[in-house]
């Protein structure tokens, strides 16, 4: 069952609290900030990804008549808030970090100020979208860390938490320097390199291992990669070599072999002396089978010779850290800072912005500042939208690509140590600070009766 | 970016294989068996879900002009197979166990027999379709039995991985008997019963804490439930209390109040007793942040006065276990028996079916068996494709629920445990032994030479 419109991917309480607002006539402007509160587990950055989706979404926002059909259908909301709604599109601004940028936990990556009916209703897409793309885009780059200069191909589709996410992994791990995926559509959407060998089904339809191989290598004389390990690794990399020298009488050239089980830095050594020794060189070998950061790390450590990795799942689902700790919180309304105090969960007030401080070779600190404070670094946080429409027109992927690449080769090492990273640091501007400190008397005095 | 056609999501490795068979008039019928290999950490059952979708995408597969031009525009494929590909349809036959039943590790929740061209291209929906809705329904009867008849409701759609995992979530939590859901779209496409009470923003908007209150309860006399600890819990409930009883002064009734943060088991018991000191009677107290089926279990034992949870990330993204190890593999071709033999990875051969024996209250043993041996007990697989075509009319959602409720109950809790649960015992039937073991001495005999 697929939707026709994406207004309704929002959270019930978004309507039950516009409709209020639409009661009160609230409809001053109201900037909500989206920022992550925490490193999930041995997390030491992390990378914007997602903005595009956001700004899609906001630029097309709208109720169609069966959205407020079904709305009207519970009961719970006035024809007039219902007609109110048939009318309302995304008018906010809308600043951001770009897409393949670093970032760091408190730092907001979008800030969106627009009258506050607006700002609630598109609040759970916003967070659906950025915490998606960010939390996979961030795995990725660990990944790609890890392997060190080795290629590296999305294989996730089959076990992403649905297509949506599938098409999401492709783009945000393209964006974290893999150099391709084997998503079929996403290569389509996105225009992102797609990859494939074959599987172990091809192998076992044919009646010999040996004839899968021949027929794979007539059809596909140019890009001929085995998957050998179907019945024996070695056995089956004695038949792909025997294809392979048959291949070069042809005038052919064999390109590479997959591995998918078994201890893949031995099996890797021994493959490759097998096909030197049957005089094939430059044989790729492309291994698969449960990679992620961790993995790859260790079969390199063990000195595997292996080409490049098919990373899948694990990648594909951000195994160890699914989700990350995001937050969208109204900062200010109508002029007023606001935050909440609830227990161990910090939102800093007021619009900001995120100065970032390098020596041109390599990241410094972040302050966390106030909109209007003039401090010394880049301004991370981009005007992006105004009054609902995009203000510039979208980087191209390769674009997003490239700026992840130069920014990330600025980020100290220790930053991006797969366990127990450092953590960067981040400061206050002066201003917010003291605003935040003010704000917090004042709240305190006014709901809690302190003084 | 959003599709208008899902055949492409697929590997790109189904098409270069659909190509050889093409090539090869490879188009014998073809059975793949797909199946869970191993139980994810702690779980001792899995919850059969996401065959709707399955069905709807193979009774709708074709490919598009754009689809095409896209495959064209590779350089990968003859014009002639891409011909063949612009009229392919799905015309195989699909036996299935029913969403909402049980099943266990090695079992196959689905067969596929059809031309193998055809089979082969569903392959990586087919997977994704079921790991996904399988990993939530599983995770999300965990949350269930944990809960102990307290009511659930899925509140995961801002940090699920996607807006298709949002939407799945909804529906297999549902399944699982969460009561409903925050997410409006699920709400919409799936008739489920959707919940919200109001966000910190709220309650930060206004120039007062109990301005919110106030304001919420004039609009949703009916359906008042106040969040009280956006600034502290106890002098929220103080304050929801003071209006509390202006609504009773008016002849409504506050309906609950919601906690987000802090000591779950200790806020809940005092809020209570605030609330029966103004004599305000059955005021129900719902909780949420961070709760799975772990924190419901500690809370509930630490006896906390929660009448229900709002359950998020934690089970919308499975977060402990995000995958499952979930294969399609092909089991039979062209009246042949095929497996691989890679390490570690079993596959049984052949068209099966699983015999479920019950003393009729509880479950005892399942038997995995060829389709065609005569076993005691139910056949779990059902035909539900055939040439194609659906065989019966989809069951509605709370058929599936209830079907599922029913064959839970009679689950021993042993199984359910929430950690290192019993294994449930499922046998092979003789005849599916003695041809793995055969077929299994064949293929070893033929690709590695043995005897």
């Amino acid at each position: 069952m697929r939707p026709n419109n994406l207004a309704l991917i929002t959270d019930f309480y978004e309507f039950t609290m516009a409709a209020c607002y639409y009661q009160k006539k609230m409809f001053a402007p109201a900037t909500f900030s989206l920022f992550i509160r925490e490193y999930p587990p041995n997390r030491g950055y992390f990378v914007s990804a997602g903005l595009e989706d956001v700004l899609e979404f906001l630029e097309s926002f709208h109720f169609n008549q069966e959205d407020l059909d079904y709305l009207d259908s519970l009961s719970f909301f006035s024809k007039d808030f219902l007609h109110y709604l048939s009318t309302l599109r995304f008018t906010g601004d809308v600043f951001a970090i770009p897409e393949g940028r670093l970032f760091f936990k408190d730092e907001p990556i979008l800030e969106i100020t627009a009258p506050i009916i607006e700002a609630q209703l598109v609040e759970t897409f916003v967070m659906n979208a950025i915490n998606l793309q960010v939390t996979i885009a961030t795995k990725a780059a660990r990944c790609v860390h890890a392997a060190k200069g080795k290629k590296l191909v999305d294989f996730s589709l089959r076990r992403t938490q649905g297509i949506d996410a599938g098409l999401k992994v492709a783009r945000a791990s393209y964006i974290a320097g893999f150099i391709g995926t084997s998503n079929v559509l996403a290569g389509k959407l996105y225009n992102i390199p797609v990859f494939g060998t074959m599987a172990h089904s091809f192998v076992t339809s044919f009646e010999r291992e040996i004839d899968a191989f021949r027929a794979f290598a007539e059809m596909f004389p140019e890009d001929t990669v085995f998957l050998i390990d179907t019945y024996d690794t070695i056995i089956g990399a004695h038949k792909a070599a025997i294809v392979g020298k048959e291949m070069l009488n042809r005038g052919k050239k064999l390109k590479g072999v997959r591995l998918d089980s078994g201890d893949m830095a031995s099996l890797s050594k021994e493959v490759k002396a097998i096909f030197k020794e049957a005089g094939l060189n430059d044989i790729s070998i492309f291994a698969s089978g449960g990679f992620d950061e961790y993995k790859i790390a260790k079969v390199i450590e063990e000195g595997a010779e292996i080409d490049a990795f098919g990373v899948g799942t694990k990648m594909g689902v951000s195994a160890d850290a699914p989700y990350a700790d995001i937050a969208y919180k109204l900062v200010n309304y109508d002029g007023r800072p606001v935050l909440k105090l609830s227990t161990g969960k910090r939102t800093l007030v007021g619009e900001k912005q995120v100065f970032r401080i390098t020596d041109g070779n390599s990241l410094k600190k972040d302050i966390i500042a106030l909109r209007d404070e003039e401090l010394e670094g880049e301004p991370l946080l981009k005007p992006v939208m105004k009054k609902g429409k995009r203000l510039q027109s979208s980087p191209s992927l390769n674009e997003i690509r490239e700026r992840f690449q130069l920014e990330f080769s600025m980020l100290d090492d220790t930053y991006k140590r797969l366990v127990n990273p450092e953590t960067f640091p981040v400061e206050l501007g002066p201003k917010l600070e003291a605003l935040q400190k003010q704000v917090i008397f004042k709240v305190r005095e006014k709901e809690l009766g302190e003084s």
